[in-house]
């Protein structure tokens, strides 16, 4: 059957509430191309160009994250007489907490996102972990929130972007038999690195893949077993002499590895975690 | 009056419900480190053990992101014996499209961030726009998706970041009037090409601002007002040149630059888009 049209209407950039309806399609299997998103929507005449627009589909739904009453209210009304379905996505957690904590919410639209000290930490720590990914400059150690080591393929890059959009200073560094690691490595608290592992059958195969993207022989030593093998056991030893946690992320997204550098960094109770509540 | 204790209950990664609890806290300029989050909550028997941690807390709001019915069920009922606050974050939308589309949910959890194929892209486009930053290697700039250009302090990085997350791949490439930009940079779409500007007064802000972070005296050229006009100049006429978009980044957030270029690339129906919707 033909999917509902959906609507996210938001007072700010929509970011939350496109997760949401992500999260909420992911669970029909429908395609998520399809929603039509209105930001910044912060007048009732802004809210009404919506609406015209609205009022001209069938089947229907109205996804909204307003914080304005008067906007909700109009935005309420207006489904109860052309009726068509309407979630409400912020409205009642907003009730609970005011009803829990007794205060009134502020209903100013786009606090989340202000351009303030927190947001140009964020864009430093991006920018700081961007110039000191891949070993480049090792001097990034001695001034990174958190240092990550691992062989090739154990997802440090990618990682590292996570937890710098998260306002970590992220250095990376790469560890193969070849060439010992920057001596700074051990001159920083081992609650500092992270040493990242993968298994050698996963290692294999996602270096075959990543040589077929290169145009490469798959048959390169870079996804030979043996080597393979040889490069983690080598990668141990420099663990296992800082004597850091190290993850095998070999079933884990991107997201969890982090969740569980967070659930570490607030039992170590490191510099970073202090940094972040302060 | 003490804030209320904070629950976050998710059968995932928790990603969703954090944004969803964050935007609301938010408008209450309460603290938010205090959230109690747990995640990949699968079985009834993990639910009861933070079940009874919230038993032994007062004033609590617990938010959740189950998908599970009978997990659902499990905690409406002890939140209703318990006369806790209980927020669902999804059920309102799954229900209603349900009924927009006749479908039932599916009712597995983890399913938006399932290890697929886009999952890996989204870890290429980020290795790739890494590799590309700041014009180390021209090479990118045929193979990117789009290229981001401007001066020193545009934002081109953590823009690439973003963009990168969502699956696009992004060379971005500095201008400044002592070296000719790579002539790549003509050889494609102009479509695919973004320019970034600010203005002067901001740029020479921002400059001082990162000098003083760096050590430096903020009366060198690089923040001088002169300088900063020159380069402006320079990339101006370099935009131009290409015909590319042009974006004054002043008053955006990341986000909603990131969303213009979205918008532009909707419109222009590039090569990007196509990609993102096959």
């Amino acid at each position: 059957m033909k999917p509902a049209a959906i609507y996210l209407i938001s007072d700010s950039i929509g970011e939350t509430g496109e997760q949401v309806v992500h999260s909420i399609l992911s669970q029909y299997s429908l395609e998520v191309e399809n929603i039509k998103k209105y930001t910044h929507i912060l007048t009732k005449n802004m809210l009404d160009a919506v609406l015209i627009s609205i009022s001209q589909e069938r089947n229907v739904v109205v996804f909204y994250t307003l914080v304005q009453e008067e906007l909700r209210q109009h935005l309420t009304d207006f489904a109860e007489k052309q009726n068509f379905l309407l979630v409400d996505i912020l409205g009642n957690g907003l009730a609970a907490i005011a009803q829990a904590t007794s205060l009134k919410p502020l209903g100013e639209p786009g606090i989340i996102r202000k351009m303030d000290r927190e947001y140009f930490n964020r864009i430093e720590a991006i920018e700081f972990s961007v110039r000191y990914d891949d070993g480049k400059d090792p001097r990034g150690i001695l001034k990174a929130d958190l240092v990550i080591l691992g062989v090739s393929r154990t997802s440090k890059t990618p990682l590292s972007m996570y937890l710098a959009n998260k306002n970590i200073r992220v250095a990376n560094v790469p560890l193969f038999p070849e060439s010992e690691p920057p001596k700074e490595i051990y001159q920083i608290s081992p609650t500092k690195v992270i040493g990242l592992t993968n298994t050698p059958e996963k290692l294999n195969s996602i270096r075959k893949e990543r040589l077929k993207t290169l145009g490469l022989p798959q048959n390169a030593s870079y996804a030979e077993m043996n080597r393979i093998l040889e490069e983690l056991e080598y990668a141990d030893k420099i663990m296992k002499r800082i004597g850091c946690l190290v993850i095998d992320v070999s079933n884990n997204a991107i997201e969890e590895t982090a969740n569980l550098i967070f659930d570490y960094m607030k039992k170590t109770n490191t510099a970073l975690i202090n940094k972040n509540e302060s």
